[in-house]
């Protein structure tokens, strides 16, 4: 099967001048002459957790694998420039799928090759296994700074203002399969402005908050009022059984992979006003000296923010 | 967990001076400032196919998915200089494990932690997640070239002699866990010769050798006779129920974990009469313009062999 997969991918992937050596020897080799620092994060998603194998397209799933990793590099202002896929695939025979591991495998990277093409990034090699267990799918991801300075969670400042891209909540029901990592918002944003700290939304907007905040050692107060609230959270909240408000959904939904950003406030002015980005930014809080997550309503109400949201086992 | 673990990290990963930003942000980030080109390996190993957890120590299976990624990089003639680990681990509750999974995270540590600093290789970051499905632990390892020709498969020239390190058959007694990658054989081998080619043997010297020769486009004639067949091999076709000789343990046998070479006949004898490298180093063929594998014994007698060794589902 992997011998098949490996012919497959030799004769489909796309040839890119970074790609010195691909698929089929012990390593792949990517030209990093002209580049500098090495940029490298790797997101594993599992059935059952970041998706049902029995009721989704492997497509989206493949999308998804890469997408996340796409959206670490953007939440460090990386280039992306390369992957390698690894998958675990349940044999015909054990009870975790019905498909051919084969088909699996060609379904996942259907999923994968146009999101690695829409962003120039080259599919450098990888690892295919068969076992009976559920389907896992590692990327691991390089980009490159290119001169560029990292967004680092630690560098949030008090007085800075509070950015957030797109809009919040409500992922689950389709978002996390086809969001757009912001990569070329990045890429945008840090070429035009001084940007201090970001992180991508991975497990809901407050608890990731809260991280910053531990890592940058301020507090933050959140403009509660101003947070872009999606249309799916909305609809979230209408169904029977959902107990959360529209609010709640966009303050503690993960896997919205939207961008939290940090910036002085003329800087935060500027980004907000030049307005040329193709995903609305929004303001929605302040860093401040005093520790703690803090809302602000309409009317001033200042009131502590229990953190919540996706936490991982 | 994850966070547990991540705080244990913290406090437990040697500093490195490669390693610009490590593990707590989005991503990592390693100086490649002054390196060439990027050498990327990626190997997952898994419960049942590599390793049986309920009868193996965690720490040797951490090992383990280190040193197959690192046999890897040798065999490119790379440096090894960071790697990204992530873990899928089975949950308390599943019935795929009766470790705490925080504790057999710790465990899997104690075994690549040590390696890692022998190799001098840092943990740049890595991805833990707990799931209902069986352990697997991916590694994705990172080298540079620092100037030297990549041991790619394709090279190997008719005429050139076969040369193996070390001992082969029978990994499965102890030394597919307790192999040494030949990191520092290879950086030793690429300073002081011409290499054309090199592959490390995971799945079995005639069924690896076929693949040199595939790639090559070339034949080879392996001196049987020659084989340096190890301890293990021969206690193991000495065991009930064994059906195979010593040779054919050699010949077939998976994870020996140890590098085939092609080099010209002057290099060749260079390197054998060097004899410095910390491990044994045969000449046991030679490659041909003619395709196929044969074997060759002392009497001179040639016959046609069939590739054997482990075949990935």
């Amino acid at each position: 099967m992997e011998r098949q997969l490996i012919d497959y991918l030799t004769k489909h992937l796309p040839s890119s001048d970074d790609l010195l050596v691909g698929i089929g020897d012990d390593a792949a080799i990517l030209d990093w002459r002209t580049r500098d620092d090495l940029v490298v994060t790797s997101d594993m998603i599992t059935d059952q957790i970041d998706f049902i194998l029995a009721d989704a397209d492997p497509k989206l799933i493949g999308r998804k694998a890469l997408a996340v990793n796409l959206s670490d590099l953007a939440a460090m202002a990386a280039q992306p420039v390369g992957v390698i896929v690894s998958l675990l695939l349940p044999s015909t025979h054990s009870k975790f799928s019905s498909i051919d591991p084969y088909e699996l495998a060609l379904q996942l990277y259907q999923g994968i090759l146009p999101l690695a093409q829409q962003y120039d990034v080259v599919i450098a090699g990888g690892d295919t296994n068969c076992w009976n267990g559920p389907l896992a799918i590692n990327i691991t991801a390089f980009g490159a700074m290119q001169g560029n300075i990292p967004w680092l969670r630690c560098n949030a400042q008090a007085g800075d203002h509070l950015l957030v891209t797109g809009t919040l909540g409500g992922s689950i029901l389709k978002k996390h399969f086809e969001f757009t990592p912001r990569v070329n918002e990045a890429l945008s944003l840090r070429q035009q402005f001084n940007i201090s700290t970001a992180m991508d939304i991975s497990d809901g907007l407050s608890l990731d908050l809260s991280r910053i905040c531990r890592a940058s050692k301020v507090g933050v107060e959140l403009l509660v009022d101003q947070i872009p609230i999606s249309v799916d959270a909305q609809q979230l909240s209408l169904q029977d059984k959902d107990q959360l408000s529209p609010l709640e959904h966009a303050l503690q939904d993960g896997e919205d992979f939207e961008l939290l950003l940090a910036a002085s406030p003329t800087e935060a002015t500027r980004i907000i006003e030049s307005n040329n980005l193709s995903c609305p930014i929004t303001h929605i809080g302040y860093f401040t000296k005093e520790l703690g997550l803090y809302s602000i309503d309409t009317e001033s109400q200042r009131s502590k923010l229990v953190p919540q949201g996706f936490v991982h086992q």
